[in-house]
């Protein structure tokens, strides 16, 4: 199985991503993983490692794709 | 059957968003079409109406989330 882990913060443009993008992949190939950076501020490194810049983002296999634009990483510390 | 349009433009960060991103979406719920906006310079028009401002880009059953940043639709036309 691939990873994939859609990080967000609670805004409604993540709300939107998650409902739409994240239910969207295919559960047969991927394990899903939501991560709120909001409440798991713990996490905001592990996701600045792979690359992510802002939320909402989905992390396939470790690769970060950027949904639209919520707020910035660096709001969420 | 949803529908889900991947629209792109051939650069590099398109391509890696249609392997990763619009492969990872579940087939057994969407129809996936992939449009390249540079050959079809005609799809422009429907792209921009659904608020597609940007490529890579999916719709998903009319609701566009732009991911990552390769061009703007503008540059397209």
């Amino acid at each position: 199985m691939s990873k994939a882990i859609f990080y967000h913060a609670g805004c409604p443009v993540c709300v939107e991503a998650e409902q739409k993008v994240a239910e969207a992949i295919d559960k047969s190939k991927y394990t899903v993983e939501v991560v709120h950076l909001g409440e798991a501020k713990d996490r905001v490194a592990e996701a600045e490692k792979v690359g992510v810049k802002s939320v909402p983002a989905l992390v396939l296999d470790g690769v970060p794709f950027h949904i639209n634009f919520g707020a910035d990483l660096s709001a969420l510390k």
